[in-house]
């Protein structure tokens, strides 16, 4: 099968890499605008050429779409002008809501799949990417009522070649709702993090010395890349804040204990939190 | 070497048996209020027996101080009263300028090591002891020019033979301030994040299907246990405070962008945020 990946960054290139393993891809073929990356994309062999995207998309079975949610919405139009009647576009993005309610009635709808692949690391860009990255992860397929069969039956055998389960979530709405909660609020709270204690901590050393492997677990995401989060913030922007403020709101409660010196109150806000270890670790 | 285990639990039993094994410590004696806790202490094979506190600490060269730090400060006297004129006894706390303080003029003080080894696990108890949990980490001590050179001798050797490095601040009141931000803020923000979740995500199935490892790590310290960190945090709760303001008000600078849809401005504070990868992960 000819693939064009459009965006071979962190999720495309670890995507082409596990594709071409399980031989799912025949001949990669990637859309880069970053000459950079482009040039690494070919010397990493993620791809096995470089081509603008009208001439990529036409002579490819699949197009996947990888990269920042914003572009994304920006390249779809022209991916769709140049798409054969046979072929699959799917989207990789953080957030669905936007992308699926502006080409909802898009003639060719029915040949994109939203999707959502529920893995990454606070890494980005070609060099990034790695081989097995969405292995026993799952990856949330939205409004699959809008698409064709047949292309919701191509890209689940693309996720199922790769050792990734898929779900479905008829709204793409509630799917940014819980990603607001589940993901987007946690890279929020790590990047503020690790903004904070640069802040405070000049003297870098004191970092170095204290830091142990429970602050760098916590921090880790504030590693990630602003050029891939901030769009990402930004499509989601009024669930997001509300989920800021219920986080702000719990943690102004929890200083405010402290001040008060309640022991009983904050044991009590901690063991709640503890529930969380039965869902994600039982 | 005798060795009195004062609580027997994640800290106190991985000691145990990284001392065990490199035969620094010849017989282990421990001290556990919690008889189910003693119970398992035993079974584990983390202490040879089991004993009353002044009784272990009278047979002991070294006492290993390793429970919540406000009941360390209420022990500390009664393992005084009866320590030997030859022994050391170093305490493992999370905070130190409480216990430095409290005893800086105790007529024992050169008996008394006060340390904080910066390893440790989301979990708790016996059951939770792991060889090896201070390996290639670093141990802070504090105040040592009021301990004896032999004390700081002994406790530093302890501390190499299992791989752990030592490092001294003059200050305990400079250490509880760094760990405000390095350790405990990271601890906070990660009991609050799973609580903030739970709360919204009232059906656990999302967070099961949406919880990416990114997810995983960032609220992997809200399943530490209560008992340990309420303590901790009203001991260090004057610095504690202010580091959550400064936390809280990051994270209300960044929510008040998202609702601005300044682009550049969240880029920016993402961009500091990311330098805290040249350090912890350089």
């Amino acid at each position: 099968m000819n693939i064009a990946f459009v965006g071979i960054g962190l999720i495309g290139g670890s995507l082409a890499l596990s594709l071409r393993r399980v031989g799912f891809a025949a001949h990669l073929t990637g859309v880069e605008s970053n000459p950079q990356h482009a040039h690494q994309a070919l010397q990493l062999g993620l791809v096995d050429t470089i081509q603008p995207l009208p001439t990529a998309v036409s002579g490819a079975d699949m197009v996947i779409l990888a990269v920042p949610v914003h572009i994304a919405r920006q390249l779809l139009p022209t991916i769709f002008d140049n798409l054969l009647p046979s072929a699959v576009v799917v989207d990789m993005g953080s957030t669905k809501d936007g992308i699926c309610t502006q080409f909802r009635n898009h003639p060719k709808r029915s040949q994109f799949v939203a999707s959502h692949p529920m893995a990454g690391t606070e890494y980005s860009g070609p060099q990034a990417a790695v081989d097995h990255l969405f292995e026993d992860k799952k990856a949330i397929v939205c409004e699959p009522q809008y698409s064709a069969n047949e292309a919701i039956e191509w890209v689940v055998s693309m996720y199922h070649n790769i050792g990734t389960q898929v779900l479905f979530y008829e709204s793409a709405a509630a799917h940014d709702k819980h990603v607001a909660y589940v993901s987007h609020l946690s890279h929020i709270s790590s990047f503020m993090l690790g903004k904070t204690v640069l802040e405070v901590e000049k003297d870098e050393q004191h970092i170095l010395e204290l830091a142990s492997t429970g602050f760098a677990s916590t921090v880790r995401l504030a590693k990630s890349s602003p050029d891939t989060w901030t769009p990402i913030f930004l499509q989601n922007a009024a669930l997001l804040s509300s989920a800021l403020q219920t986080y702000i709101e719990n943690l102004q409660q929890f200083k405010k204990y402290i001040d008060a010196a309640d022991t009983q109150k904050l044991h009590q806000m901690m063991s709640e939190a503890n529930q969380i270890g039965k869902i994600i670790d039982p």
